[in-house]
């Protein structure tokens, strides 16, 4: 009979497809815009950060959690304003200041003005030996202390003499704040795209995320068809702010989440990281590695550990949800990592776009992934009689649709999903739903408990 | 203590072992025979195949389906008897013709005699540019159509004007016949061999399949001692026939069957392919992989897909046979399949003693497979005080033979069967099922449920 | 945030952590001092090896088992004496004695004392053509019958005539005799080291098995904090010692036991062999595996086989107890086994201290794998509040540290045992044991059951 050859049919776009590489453009762009503000925890920065995310958007949810409020192990921090921070030299010149770098300043550095010689300013001092040059990204969140960031090159250079220091902050009672964008499914079942916006004047760790996940949210927002999860996009300070979501809103996560993801990392053009789940076989985990192994890009797959970004959350033990994270190159393993380095030179238009075209071909795999069982189960239907067989395309196109219809007709059995019945031919998932969705109006694929085909 | 080595014995074939090289002689010769009939789905052709074969088998039990008649999805077509086909070009000179070769009219093809122009002809012409000196073989089963298959290299030098064509054949009520040779056993349990005769004048797919088929059951009717198991050998015609005789039988399939194969393409020289079944380890599937680890050919392991041959039915999701299909190359990936290249030539007595070989050690595999366990599971039995140690032949035959006991002795626990045990060690079954005979007479070993050792 | 680096630290074994060098040494002094006595599975010999490990060890319960007793499918043998045994040529030299090798006679010989032609003694000679220069090891335990063994070379150069043969032998009613030491721990739970003492003037198949047996015995009598685990070392004769031994205890084992090893052949300096239980995933293959990875040296792992040494009897079906072995060269796979040639100079100080290295790790995993859980499972705990950051060390050991602490309050999470966990990180027990002591003593970890932390 016939062959069950198997050639590599590109999945075929739909007409609406986005335009990626010019969203990449534009993501770029609201990077570049946002990269001076001066991010933190909390603080003017941060919220003006929301606000121009939010114009992208579309109206989000804002949360709070005062200064002071515990939420499970910590305490919520107060908010710091950062006005003004400089050094001068012996001699009075001005050696760094904050409107060189928001880099130069410790987060959340408590109000300093005094006069000291040098030897005393070295313990306030931070800077990389090994990257003479890079200013490095230092935070005292939840230790009271001060300090500066400078290039080593520079540190080496400082004369003996007393030092004038300025940190003009306020540490004040306040509110940590989360953006939540939630675009409504057609099923309680929810979808979860989480990032941060708590670092200051770098680029792919972290503006690309937030950048990213607004563009995605948007794209949601403006889908076709309504989908069927609702879909949850959240605007954080990283740690603190996951941690303040989950106390307040955890529980009703674990009995609604199918999915979710940390979006950090995703502007340089470096080849993709998947970190799995803590579970390590979630939907959100099958459904990245099916869109990764059949996008063409270079990528490679982690196991979950406990450090990172916030899926160390998502994914503590009293959690456990299924959330991964799709990255570039991932954190700590670039140089430029945490460091002036990583500025908007780091990201790029395509990898931005790339990444997004990724995420979105998540949502709609996830969209897709139904489970459908076969109405004439006993023998192969008569797809002859039923006009099913190709007449159009290449013999090997018409070989390759007539296999797929017949390797859903027989694996499509009300067990594994639609994404696991692709996995099992090496398939990707779009042209199997297509034909899945002919096959249902041609009543021989039902799908279960009543979903929408 | 004394060492695991574990040197490579091959399996000792009794003395009753069948001459399969005599075998591959005979069912070459037979296949010959067979060649020029007419075969289809029904008609003269196909019912003197089944008479020939059973002139071997023994009588054959025939299930008859009659024209019209639904089974499950399909409708069991009309008889097709072909007396003459031809065609002659504008000067009256024969072209081609039936008598030439039983490719030249495209199968189910319906009456016609007229002339007409050649580019009216064209849409009922078949041939392969990339194979210009082969006939390709269609068939028109279910579309009534008309046909005639020939060489590219001939249809690209025929010349314009009119033509005369002829098909002088009938489309009459009457039936789609199986025949079923049964050969019973002490228990209700059966194996299947299922093959197909509806293929004209080709030689792999699709001579050697009934032609290896019937000789092997003419070796279990013969077998010395009656078999455990029920065997049954289908002939039919490809996918009308199986899903007839499911339609019929297939309830009962689902209740007693232990192991199945179709057989088809078991007469090339080419390495061995097999081609699991749905669940991916039925006994069929541990069976048929571990006769061919022990065989010393080459072969390729191909996890079950819903295109080929009868097993897209046995396998269906609505059954879920446990049946796989043991071929040297596969259909669709040898360059002759479904041409008039694949003619005797392509088949050869030796890979068709070969073949048969195999399935016979299958058999004799699935008969000694039981489940033993050992009667003193508490420390092992002492083999010297019984006379078990080995004291003929050579130090590691010796030692063989003793690791051999002691592996039976410890694993044979009453849960895993004779060929997981086999496995375990990866050691052939047949030395191990002779040793394991011993050891139950010496009552150091019971099968379970009373089965008889 | 902070990357997941996880360079490879060395276990940083305690300050009380043995000098395996010096216990080398003393190892290798033991088996010299008891390389001369002639033992077989019983008589004088063999208990005064017993005597001579008791002096090391402290005092062993001694198990007897009397001649003719059944155990199992078995009988006790007699005890057998060897006072003298010798060989004289034709013209009356002595060509060989129980003096100069306990090898030359086989054991458990009945006696004997004749003149007989070299035709007739020839029966009775033991020799490896393969081997030359060797003295083969040989015995007749259950089959009364007498013999001696000599290097082929001498044995080819035999002249023809009468000779003169002598073994001055009792087989008398007596015991088969064990020794039990027994370290109680806090549980009821238990752990078994079992090595055999019934082989004659060889060093490494067998001395080197109950000289390490009796120094890891010390080892944990005088281990400063009483063990968790009760510990078992047990030195028998093979085969009938086990056998015996678990007629009358195995069913206690069959409750008790967590983990055990049969120790043999541990003295040469080969590579490392694990011959894993029967089972293939217990937890004494799971911790020796895990130490041999972490261990640095070569090593290989071998699944269970039938034959080897007593976990043969431990792993019958009947037991299927938890009992691996750690080997270096195995039994049967390097040229000297059981031959004279397995002498002192096969086996090292160094080999042995390294081994006994490795089992004393096996224990101290043993004791350290508890298993644990987080008590704030739901988003990390504050370690910056506990003061948990290591602030001293180089960034790449305080990155791993703060990575360790994640991971176990990640993925301690009362399921998986302690091992496991450090397994699924690829990281060494014991810094993960020490670190989740501190966490346990902060209140962030609880073991289950009230386990002592």
């Amino acid at each position: 009979m016939a062959t069950a050859a198997t050639p590599t049919v590109p999945a075929q776009p739909s007409s609406e497809w986005p335009d990626f590489f010019a969203l990449g453009e534009a993501m770029h762009a609201l990077a570049t815009e946002l990269f001076p503000l001066p991010r933190s925890l909390t603080g003017p920065g941060y919220r003006r950060t929301l606000e121009l995310l939010e114009e992208l958007t579309g109206p989000a949810e804002r949360h709070r959690f005062a200064t002071g409020e515990r939420v499970f192990d910590w305490t919520i921090p107060p908010e710091w304003t950062i006005h003004d921070a400089w050094i001068k030299g012996p001699d009075g010149e001005l050696l760094l200041s904050l409107e060189q770098s928001n880099l130069h300043v410790v987060g959340y550095s408590v109000p300093v003005h005094r006069r000291l010689p040098l030897e005393e300013l070295q313990p306030h001092l931070h800077s990389l030996p090994e990257q003479p040059e890079a200013i490095p990204y230092r935070t005292s969140y939840y230790r009271r202390d001060w300090g500066f960031c400078l290039p080593d090159a520079q540190r080496r250079g400082l004369p003996s003499g007393d030092y004038e220091v300025l940190i003009d902050a306020d540490l004040t009672s306040g509110h940590v704040e989360l953006a939540e964008v939630v675009v409504p499914g057609t099923t309680s079942a929810e979808v979860l795209f989480s990032t941060y916006c708590c670092h200051p004047s770098m680029a792919n760790n972290e503006l690309s995320g937030p950048v990213l996940a607004a563009h995605l949210a948007r794209l949601v927002r403006a889908r076709a068809q309504q989908p069927r999860f609702t879909y949850r996009f959240l605007f954080v300070p990283e740690t603190i702010g996951a941690i303040a979501y989950l106390s307040r809103f955890g529980e009703r996560l674990k009995r609604r989440l199918v999915a979710g993801y940390v979006i950090t990392c995703v502007g340089d053009p470096g080849a993709f990281t998947y970190k799995r789940s803590r579970r390590g076989d979630s939907l959100a985990d099958r459904v990245a590695e099916h869109c990764l192994r059949h996008s063409g890009h270079e990528w490679r797959d982690r196991e979950f550990f406990a450090t990172g970004s916030d899926e160390r959350q998502y994914c503590s033990p009293g959690f456990d949800l299924p959330v991964g994270s799709l990255m570039r190159s991932m954190y700590g393993t670039y140089p430029e990592y945490h460091t002036s380095l990583d500025d908007l030179s780091l990201i790029t238009p395509r990898a931005l776009g790339e990444t997004l075209d990724l995420y979105w071909r998540i949502v709609e795999a996830l969209e897709a992934n139904r489970t459908f069982e076969a109405t004439l189960p006993c023998c192969e239907p008569n797809l002859g009689s039923r006009g099913l067989y190709p007449t159009t395309g290449g013999a090997s196109h018409r070989a390759q649709r007539v296999a797929d219809m017949m390797h859903l007709l027989n694996f499509c059995d009300g067990g594994p999903d639609l994404l696991a019945v692709a996995d099992r031919a090496n398939r990707p998932l779009a042209p199997l739903a297509r034909l899945a969705e002919t096959l249902t109006q041609q009543g021989l694929l039902r799908t279960r408990d009543g979903e929408r085909a």
